[in-house]
C-alpha cells in the first residue's frame, strides 16, 4: 500500500515528509485548493496545486466526487482551519465525476433527498459521522459483554417459531408461487418447502437465547430481527438489529442493573471515541432546530444530553405508581392526552411514556411490574397484589425522545405457571416442547432484555428518523439497493 | 446478585470465604461430592455435602441436570484434579431434573445424538468449548477491524438483488399462499407484496459493502447470509455467517495481506484466550481419531496445527501455476482424481484443492488470477496473457481439511469493462444502476473478500461437521428450534 490515510496525516507532525493520498474531491477552490476526503475522517486534507505548472485539462477534471491520487510534501498549513496540507508534486485522476450528473454537490442536501440516494449518502459529513458512531456503538456492545464473559450467540434468523406469539412475520420459502404444492386434502404442502415446514424470519432471538443461557450462563445475541408491520413511522423498520442478553440466575434487579450499565457504557464509549463526530452532529442538530419555534427546541444540546444520561441513575418505577402519576398529571386532568388514563390496566401510549420521561422525571425511566394481560406469556408472574391484580416482572426502559429503548423481564421459570399462561393465551405447548425443556430439566430464575440497536443510534446521534441511522432501510414498499 | 461465577471461584485463593454458587449438577458421587457447572467454565466446582446431616429426600433430588444453589465455605481441595472446593452449609434445589427423562447423562453421547437435542447440547463440555471458541473468534474479528479503523456496516438481509447473479435464493414475502395476487395479465403482482417488489434473503453483503467502502474507505460486514442449495454435506449450511471486508484503494496484494493478517490474528486470539477449551477439543479429537486407521489420522494435533498456520506464510500461487502442478501430480498421472486435470480453464474441485494444500504445499494456499469464465462478473480483469487467455484478479484462500476459507478479489473499477462483462453473462445493467454509480462517480481501485465464519470455527475447533459449530443449524428439511 503506497498511500497514507488522511486521518493519520491530519494528526501527523512530520512536516517535509513525502506522502501519497487517495480520496475523493469534496471541493476545489481557486484552481488551487483541493479538499480531499477518503472516509477515514470527517475532516478533509487540503492539497495545494501549483496550477501555473499543471495542465488545464487535468485541472478541469478535478470536480466534486472525482477520485484522485495526490503525491507531494506534507507541510504546515498557513490557511485557517487546518494544521497540515499537502504541497502537490503529482496529481492523478483515478476516476472522474461528471459535475452535471453527480447528485452530491458542495451544498446542503435534505435528509429526504439523501435517503433517495442512500448508496451515495455515505459520502456526506452527516452520514460519515452517523455510521462512525454506529460502528463505535456496535463495538462497545461487544466489548462490554466480552469484558463480562458473556458468550455471543448467533441465534437463527430463519425459524419455525414466532417468539412473541404475535406480530406480523415475513415468510421464508423456496416455493414457486406459480405452482404452490398441495397435499391430497388440498392444503399447502409445506413438506415440499425447503425446510419441510413453514418458516419465517425471526422476530427475536430470545427463546433460543434462553436455551443457551440455561447452559452457558450469560449469553447475548446481536443480530437482525424482522417485523412485517405496515407502519411508516420515524421509529419503525421492517429489518432492524437487536441486542438480546439472557442470564441464568439473574432476577429483575440484576437485569435492570445490567441494562443500565450497558447503556451508560456504550454511550460513554461513543463520547470518548467519536468526540469529533458527535460534536459535528450536535452542530447539525442545533442548525436544524433553528427553524423550530423556541419551545420545541431541545433543552440540552446533544453532548449535554448524553452526559446527562451518564450522570444520573435511571428512575425505577412500578407500573402501578406510574399510573397514579399519570392519573394526577396535568395533561390527564385537562384531557390533553389522546388516551386518558382512567384505570389500572391501561396500556401506556407514547404520549404517556413521554410525559413520564420528559416532563415528570426528566431522565430515563425503568418501568416495572406491568399488568400480566398486556405483556408476553413468558414473563415471570408476581403474586397477585392486595386487590388481586396480576402483574409480571417486566421492565421497559424509556428514553427521552425515543420511547422504549429496552424491553425485558425476568422469565417465568415455573413449568406449571408457564403452561397455564400459554394455554390462556392460546400458544400450543407441543410446538414449544424444546423451549419448555429448560423448565423441565434444572429450571432456575433467569432474565434478559432486548435493546433496539437503531433506537440507540438515534439517541446518540441525535438523528430523528430511524431510516437515517441504518445503511439501507427496509420499510413498507422500500427494499432498494 | 448474591452468587459468584464458578470461573472466578476456580481461580480464587480466598480460602475460608463464604460463597454462594448456582449451577447445574454434572455428577453426584458417594452421596457427597456434587460437581457443579454454571457454564462460565469448562470445569466444574466440587461441592462437598455433609450427607450425614442432610435430609435424604433432598439428596435424592441431586440428579444430573438439576439446578442447585450451594452456600458454603471455599476451601482448599484435598481431592485430585481441583485446587478448590466448597464445603456446603446449605444446599437448595432450584429446579429438578428427572433422571429417567433427562437425555444428557454423565456418559459419552454421539455428536449425531446431540444434534437431535441441539437445545440441550450447550450443557456438554464439547459444546461449551465450541461456543466459547466461536465467541472468542467473533470478538477477535471485531477487535481486528476496530484496531485498523474499519467501519462495521450492517448490510441488508432482505434484498431485491442477487449479488452473485447465481445461486439458489430464499424468497421473503408476506403473500398469503392461498391467494397470491395477480395483475391484469395474470402475472404474480409483486406490487402487492410488502416491499412492492420480489425480495429474497441476501447471499452476500458485498455489493452494498462496495457502496460504503467507496465513501468511508475501509468497511466490513459480519452478518448472516443464505443459500437455498439442496446440499446435505458436512460443510454447507442454508444459513451461515460471513465476514466481508471491502477496501477502497486496495489492490490484490493488499487484499491478500489483509486476509492473511486477519486469519492469523483471530487464530492467535483464540489460542491466547481459549487455551483450556482448545486443549479440551484437542483431546476430544485425538480420542475420536483413535477409531481411525493410522494413515487417516491428522499429522498434527489441533494446537500444533493452529500454531503451524501462525508460523508460516500462506503460499501465493497463480491458477496457471497450480494447473501445471496438478497436471504433473501423481493422482492426475495415475488417474486417481475423479476429475482429471487436462487443460487450463478447468474449475478446481475439492480433491484438487486438497492436493495442493495438504499434499503439495502442506500449508494454507492463496490461489490467484483465475480464468475469467469461472469467476464472478465484478472481478477485475487482467490483461490477456501471451496465449490470449483471460483471467481475473480473484483470490481464494484454501485451508487444510476445510477447502475454501476465503473468496475475494480486486473489483473491476472500469465502468465500460464491467458493463461489457455484465452483458456477456446476462446481468441487466438497469437493475444494478445503484451499484454502477460507484464506477460513474469517482471510481477507484478497490478490493475485498468473504470469510465463511463457520468454516473458520470448524478449523479452530477441529470439529468435522459444520452443524456442530453453529447453535441451531439450518439445512434442507431442518429448521428446528
Amino acid at each position: 500500500m503506497e498511500h497514507t490515510r488522511i486521518k493519520e496525516l491530519l494528526k501527523s507532525e512530520e512536516f517535509g515528509k513525502h506522502v501519497i493520498v487517495k480520496g475523493w474531491v469534496k471541493t476545489f477552490r481557486n484552481n488551487q485548493f483541493i479538499a480531499i476526503n477518503d472516509g477515514s475522517s470527517l475532516n478533509n486534507i487540503q492539497a495545494v496545486v501549483d496550477f501555473e505548472n499543471t495542465e488545464e485539462a487535468l485541472l478541469k477534471r478535478v470536480t466534486t466526487g472525482a477520485a484522485v491520487r495526490v503525491e507531494g510534501t506534507l507541510v504546515e498549513s498557513l490557511g485557517k482551519g487546518q494544521r497540515v496540507e499537502i504541497k502537490v508534486k503529482e496529481l492523478t485522476i483515478l476516476g472522474d465525476s461528471d459535475p452535471e450528473k453527480f447528485p452530491l454537490q458542495p451544498k446542503k442536501h435534505s435528509l429526504e433527498f439523501l435517503r433517495e440516494i442512500a448508496h451515495l449518502r455515505f459520502r456526506t459529513g452527516t452520514f460519515n459521522a452517523v455510521f462512525k458512531v454506529r460502528n463505535a456503538l456496535a463495538f462497545a456492545v461487544h466489548q462490554f459483554f466480552n469484558e463480562r464473559d458473556f458468550v455471543y450467540m448467533h441465534t437463527p434468523i430463519i425459524t419455525g417459531s414466532d417468539a412473541e406469539g404475535a406480530g406480523e412475520i415475513f415468510k421464508v420459502t423456496t416455493f414457486d408461487f406459480d405452482s404452490i404444492p398441495r397435499n391430497e386434502q388440498g392444503q399447502i404442502d409445506y413438506k415440499e418447502d425447503f425446510f419441510g415446514k413453514a418458516t419465517n424470519l425471526t422476530v427475536s432471538g430470545q427463546l433460543e437465547g434462553e436455551l443457551a443461557a440455561m447452559a452457558l450462563g450469560n449469553i447475548y445475541t446481536f443480530g437482525p430481527t424482522f417485523r412485517a408491520e405496515n407502519s411508516n413511522t420515524t421509529r419503525h423498520l421492517a429489518e432492524f438489529w437487536m441486542i438480546e442478553p439472557e442470564m441464568a440466575f439473574y432476577e429483575l434487579e440484576d437485569n435492570m442493573d445490567l441494562a443500565e450499565d450497558l447503556l451508560k457504557y456504550v454511550i460513554k464509549y461513543a463520547l470518548d471515541h467519536c468526540a469529533e463526530e458527535i460534536e459535528f452532529l450536535k452542530s447539525r442538530l442545533l442548525e436544524e432546530e433553528k427553524s423550530k419555534p423556541q419551545n420545541e427546541r431541545a433543552e440540552l444540546n446533544l453532548v449535554d444530553k448524553l452526559n446527562f444520561v451518564l450522570a444520573n441513575n435511571f428512575e425505577r418505577v412500578t407500573y402501578t405508581d406510574a399510573i397514579e402519576i399519570l392519573k394526577r398529571s396535568k395533561p390527564n386532568q385537562k384531557k390533553q392526552f389522546k388516551y386518558l388514563i382512567d384505570e389500572w390496566g391501561a396500556d401506556l401510549q407514547s404520549e404517556h411514556e413521554r410525559y413520564l420521561v420528559e416532563k415528570h422525571f426528566k431522565k430515563p425511566v425503568i418501568l416495572i411490574d406491568y399488568p400480566r394481560e398486556i405483556k408476553s406469556f413468558y414473563m415471570k408472574q408476581n403474586e397477585p397484589d392486595a386487590q388481586g391484580r396480576h402483574t409480571v416482572r417486566a421492565m421497559d426502559i424509556l428514553f427521552p425522545g425515543i420511547g422504549e429503548m429496552v424491553g425485558g423481564s425476568q422469565r417465568e421459570e415455573n413449568l406449571d405457571k408457564l403452561l397455564a399462561r400459554m394455554e390462556e393465551v392460546g400458544i400450543p405447548a407441543e410446538e414449544m416442547d424444546w423451549f419448555l425443556d429448560t423448565r423441565r430439566f434444572g429450571t432456575a430464575p433467569h432474565a434478559g432484555f432486548g435493546l433496539g440497536f437503531e433506537r440507540l443510534v438515534l439517541f446518540v446521534t441525535g438523528m430523528t428518523n430511524i431510516r437515517d441511522v441504518i445503511p439501507f432501510p427496509r420499510t413498507p414498499n422500500n427494499a432498494e439497493f
